[in-house]
């Protein structure tokens, strides 16, 4: 079952470790904030969980603030830093391949006055510092940028953008969003020189509805979005997510033990994926970068000539009970096509006929060979209906 | 273990029957916006949650939005509302001994232009249905109130100040915070006639991390705290806290079917307790209601003369492993003094004397019996230490 799951983008299946640390804790039901014994084993176990989160990204555990998710902490990111701040117009730099959580906020803030650029990224999904640099105004506050992106899985440069950034004016705050390569990539904010970054658990092979968000020596001059009972150091108001947290804290002590391990396994199946795929089947593209370490390697996003995406989605979840990804809504209106896709600069109908594929921890070889042999046959399928012309 | 924990106000413990349906369903990890078999599977055990939180407050499914907890509950309805809303100043009536939450999200939107009414309670934590009614004014926007107070237990007469404002205008959004009576009472949101009401799972033996809002007609006049991926029907960004979310439905489902037996029990084991007190223990005092039908049954603030109640708390929990939860913060700061037991008019010696015990469904009589002689022994020893005067 777990072999034909191809949308580890998406989210991942929660760990045996992790889920066994879960069950383990599941009675645990203290509050942290509670001064009677409940309460101080509950936050004993969630400060191991901040320092295993810390670890991961080479922080001090004071810089770690739990929130619900990715979401919630670009969220907080974002609209913190613009609601503490006076300056008006309140200029933001992104990128317009971003997550929907960042373009989402960005188009919020700029009903409540925010000044956005989008910068613009090149055919394989690269964002290029020199733009960067050009579009930084004397107004501009906050820089958020993907490390990497989920659906073609360039990754960006994010240590040169902050020193550009930084070199120009060092009040600029920047913000990653690390949703996508934490676990898969070697991460130290400390080199990176970020202000703050948000990652989530379910990426990585932990539960979902807990993330965290890193700001650089615990700085906290933005508003909190949750204001409530003064947990997490009264950054972030609300009952902390007792178990979820503990569940992301193992994820992430097991992610950096087999970092370099799964990274090496997956560039191996990224490979044989391709050969198999150059071999399987014809007349196809892949969208975004094919090679390079700047790349997420488990990720592969493929057009086919003359298929509709959604058809062929279907088709391998009916009859095959393969997960992928698609690229576009299911709809025949612009609006709705991969907005990444679009700012790649490729066509309506290659942008129609992608689908993603990501794969992670569980993908064997032989799941490959399976995906390959199901893809091959629906392909084939949509082809030979295709209206002869 | 659990017998000695007598702060089910705080937080409860998970119940076991939630646990094992938690349990089952913990490798279950489709993304529920994911369209293939692994998705629809989880948006399938997400829905059937959702209809189980409906059922117990007799609500549709589609009024039903998840959150993170009772504290975004809160955010999301104070200022979704406020942020949507052109009316300046913006005004809101609320009461002195809100949760958290409230209060903080007030002075929070206060400094965003915000006109805030503290409502006053009398002696036993009641607001005055006349107070309520000469409070509104030309631009009242917004009444929050909350069901019952989680220090004192006193439950305001919401279905009466609905009426009356709803009488006086019926623009005025009314939110209620229902954190701390669901499970305990009936609630019937069309008897009510509430727009909106907040809860959270791990108050009623589910989880921590997730809880609803919920919303008149599924009404989404007011703006999203979280921008994201189009969740919630677009209402709340965030991939969905699938597994807490399983585990809410479990303790909704429960909590309806049990809802009269353990109301019927904690009214008994209040009255044991009340007696056994009576007849161990010299000056006391009870803070808040203490009889009568408009009272949480299960929460009982008590003050005891000439002791200090962060000593009490430390000897009972170290001494006995007993959990209680002290009405006032071990500052001798006025501010850190508990607001809800000021409001009520308390001279600062009975406030800081002052612990809160709330018990629930694992409490037995037995626990009372030891609860009441550790109890005894702590007061006595505490007191027997005081300076002679």
């Amino acid at each position: 079952m777990i072999g034909r799951y191809f949308d580890y983008n998406a989210t991942t299946p929660l760990r045996e470790e992790v889920a066994s640390t879960m069950i383990e804790n599941i009675m645990l039901f203290g509050n942290p904030s509670s001064t009677h014994s409940f309460g101080q084993l509950a936050k004993l176990k969630m400060e191991e969980a901040r320092l295993h989160v810390a670890t991961l990204i080479n922080a001090e555990e004071t810089d770690i603030f739990f929130t619900s998710g990715g979401t919630e902490s670009i969220n907080t990111a974002l609209k913190g830093h613009f609601l503490s701040n006076d300056k008006r117009p309140f200029h933001i730099i992104t990128s317009k391949i971003e997550h929907a959580a960042t373009l989402e906020v960005c188009r919020y803030l700029s009903t409540l006055g925010a000044e956005i650029t989008y910068l613009p990224v090149d055919t394989n999904g690269f964002i290029a510092i020199e733009d960067l640099k050009n579009a930084i105004q004397e107004n501009t506050a906050l820089v958020s940028i993907m490390f990497a992106n989920n659906e073609i899985g360039s990754i960006q440069p994010i240590q040169e953008m902050v020193r550009v950034v930084k070199n120009i004016n060092s009040n600029i705050i920047f913000h990653v969003d690390a949703v996508q390569v934490i676990g898969k990539i070697q991460i130290d904010v400390r080199d990176l020189g970020v202000d703050a970054l948000s990652m989530a658990a379910h990426k990585i092979y932990g539960p979902k509805g807990t993330g965290a968000l890193y700001l650089k020596n615990g700085e906290r001059k933005l508003d909190q979005l949750l204001h409530g009972g003064g947990q997490e150091k009264g950054f972030r108001g609300g009952t902390e997510n007792l178990l979820a947290i503990i569940g992301f804290g193992k994820a992430c002590e097991m992610a950096k033990e087999e970092l370099m391990q799964n990274a090496n396994k997956i560039i191996a199946l990224r490979s044989y994926f391709l050969d198999k795929l150059e071999n399987s089947i014809e007349h196809y593209e892949i969208n975004g970068p094919v090679l390079g370490e700047d790349l997420l390697q488990n990720t592969i996003n493929i057009s086919f000539l003359n298929i509709r995406a959604e058809a062929l989605a279907v088709l391998l979840s009916q009859t095959y009970g393969i997960a992928v990804s698609i690229g576009s809504a299911c709809s025949a209106d612009k609006a709705n096509l991969s907005h990444v896709l679009l700012a790649l600069g490729l066509s309506e109908d290659r942008i129609k006929s992608s689908i993603r594929i990501s794969f992670g921890n569980y993908t064997d070889y032989k799941d490959i060979d399976y995906f390959m042999e199901s893809l091959k046959a629906s392909v084939n399928r949509l082809r030979s209906m295709l209206p002869v012309g």
